[in-house]
């Protein structure tokens, strides 16, 4: 793993949460983008080599809105950068790790993406994302 | 913030999740540490400018076992790395966030750290550390 990419953090409101994560990163919001096939609405910060990502839900079936609904709002999942995702999915495959997406696909950000199942890494959603430019 | 110094993932085991960390992040463990005053140990894994940082109980009343009993294995905090941390608790105090620890105190991994409360950061337990060396 190059990096942790990015930190998803499942919030209510963006409204509401966007002005907070300004004030504590200190940096103005980089930019707001929807995922339409996630259900979701992001807002990125630039932390150094890292970002803050905010997940709000789009509508009540997306994943972020069962996710806050059964525990709260805060932290989501934790992101990768690889260098081939291909390569990496094969890897983690071998090592008897369980891929939710065994293809990646397209992500915010122009990223492809794939997570891994939670059950096998200790309760943590993570995610590998690869930039596509 | 300078960038995301650490993700921190509480466990039940290290003996069990540090092998399964290896695998994942394809490093070895960079070194572990006991926290007395925190009540855990502590191992590290690089990935990148970042690290994963396990956490295992050491007591019973170790605040990672109480997580773990109430939420299950999984992230427990958000640690940033900032230039100056004295200079970042003001900072962080006049926006209206509230510290638990007001003076920053002696953490794993040769840091000065100091945790913001969650109740005002979406239920994220961040955790502001520098560097003492």
């Amino acid at each position: 793993m190059r990096k942790i990419e990015h930190i998803g953090i499942a919030v209510k409101s963006l409204e509401a949460s966007r002005p907070l994560f300004e004030k504590l990163l200190g940096v103005p919001c980089d930019k707001v983008e929807s995922v339409e096939s996630e259900g979701v609405t992001t807002a990125f910060f630039n932390a150094g080599p890292n970002k803050v990502e905010l997940l709000e839900a789009s509508h009540e079936n997306s994943s972020i809105a069962k996710f806050i609904a059964k525990r709260g709002e805060g932290i989501h999942h934790l992101a990768f950068e690889v260098d081939d995702i291909y390569t990496e999915i094969e890897r983690l495959t071998g090592e008897g790790f369980q891929m939710i997406h065994e293809q990646p696909k397209k992500g915010a950000d122009n990223k492809l993406i794939a997570f891994l199942h939670p059950k096998h890494t200790n309760g943590v959603l993570i995610e590998l994302c690869m930039d596509q430019s």
